[in-house]
């Protein structure tokens, strides 16, 4: 694909500037916050670069478009996409972020640290015994690039880790992958959901009543999509104890409004949006990355499938 | 070696018995508690199995001790060794146990879950971003048995770790083993330093004013002996900003009294000597283990070097 003149569009742009310069490419770019993006700069640009798409404006006049993030809802999502403009995205270290994030999280649990904060505050000295990761089942929705890593760093502590995915199809680092219309029996004997699935029709609004009821007693960790959450149904399931703790990283509206009852439940642990933050560096590094890679002619392997959505 | 007769003393000393009789062994054992042992157990036996030996009591009396936890200064520690007699001690799950703990407060961390905890109380919405555990700096101490299990752990995340020991001889898993002597380079340019040694004469208040000056705003973490810290200089350092945080599982005196400042101290996260808690199905697989194999003469893994203390 031939790639002379790009429009990257980003809040963080005099960051992605400075590391772009290092590469010295020789395409044009100019480099626009979301506010000054005009129709003109897409008329001018072979290709389009940013973290979403401004609804109403129209993209196929460039030839490919980029986001700065590992989801695509921003530009898939209730959006037209014509099938003739290449989407790629950012995949780079997601996997190991999300990893750590969520392997703290169980960890935290395992090892008691709020138990043992609590019991430091009345200098109460209580031998609970941390438990081992090993042989805790969880259950990863989503067994795409990020679930895998996640599935494997776990598997590495002797998790038993149960995939979920569309198709149902076998993956390595998980015990078992199954269908998603077909997984309640191995939600009845999970210790935690890890929800990594990308926001499409078929998963807003998925972890429903239906979906908690299942649960007996999980640790649950959203790090996929918050529409893919009802999150009544996740209070409710907390009161019942279909979930025993939530942490959550991604909301329906974000930043999550003051007023939302998730910032105050003593069960719920809220990180806004960070779990796989994309630095800098890392964004610029995969973008050249992919405009090298098309220029070649290599093969991609952060070619969105716009059907899917993912 | 012919062990015929065996005495176990534990507060735990009901669950022991259950497992061990899973066993059926052909040794006839009294369980006692600790108070209910007297020499006329110890004439009669020829094996001893506890946490620690009484003081003033003649133990050369049996050919075999073994302690029911990993750490044997309850057994060396300021006492007299007959030599003759044979001292092992519980192996098993510690390193593994150990290991989730440390890598659990070091994720803790380098997640910023105390910040955003912070973050919740206030509805902030402020986007910290985590750091990977890759390349971040670790220096062991102790590059034993567990040391080196926590050292495995943590380089699986791509950290680099360094271990220091009395020899310094290289170890897997290590990047580097420094000499006890001659290893302040390397505590300057440590993000955690995490100790892990047995308390011996050369352990004793080892991390002292001195150690700590060496270090630049680290994450500590005690999980060997609460006698190889000296508290005071702890706190100085704290103050001084050689060091970030301290997590500490073991102290001076158990449980941690009252009156000690470590308590309320808001950098310092307290955990009552449970990073590497027996369980009884293990402390027994453990000495059933160590028994069979004296029993048909094979090698033992968990001999106690009574001279080097470990």
């Amino acid at each position: 694909m031939d790639i002379q003149k790009i429009v990257i569009v980003s809040p963080m742009i005099k960051e992605l500037k400075a590391y772009i310069e290092h590469y010295k490419l020789d395409q044009e770019i100019r480099y626009l916050t979301e506010d000054s993006l005009a129709e003109k700069d897409l008329d001018w640009a072979d290709a389009f670069c940013g973290f979403q798409i401004k609804k109403n404006t129209n993209y196929s006049k460039v030839k490919w478009v980029h986001s700065l993030g590992a989801g695509v809802d921003g530009f898939l999502y209730d959006q037209d996409w014509d099938d003739n403009v290449l989407l790629t995205r950012t995949v780079c270290s997601f996997g190991q972020r999300i990893g750590e994030y969520c392997l703290s999280y169980l960890l935290r649990d395992t090892q008691a640290h709020q138990e043992f904060a609590k019991q430091q505050k009345k200098k109460s000295w209580n031998e609970i015994p941390p438990a081992l990761l090993r042989g805790k089942k969880v259950v990863i929705y989503g067994t795409g690039e990020i679930g895998r890593k996640v599935a494997e760093m776990l598997s590495v502590f002797g998790m038993k880790v149960y995939g979920i995915s569309l198709s149902g199809k076998h993956k390595p680092d998980f015990e078992q992958v199954m269908a998603i219309d077909a997984h309640f029996s191995v939600i009845k004997e999970a210790d935690y959901v890890i929800n990594t699935l990308p926001l499409t029709d078929k998963t807003a609004d998925f972890f429903d009543k239906t979906f908690f009821e299942q649960a007996r007693n999980i640790g649950f960790i959203n790090v996929g999509r918050g529409r893919s959450v009802v999150d009544e149904a996740l209070l409710e399931a907390i009161d019942k104890e279909h979930v025993r703790f939530a942490v959550l990283d991604v909301f329906r509206d974000e930043p999550l409004p003051e007023a939302h009852p998730f910032w105050e439940h003593p069960n719920i642990a809220i990180t806004p949006h960070i779990s796989a933050v994309t630095t800098a560096k890392e964004a610029v590094d995969c973008f050249v990355d992919t405009l090298k890679r098309l220029e070649t002619g290599k093969s991609l392997e952060n070619k969105v499938d716009v059907q899917k959505g993912y």
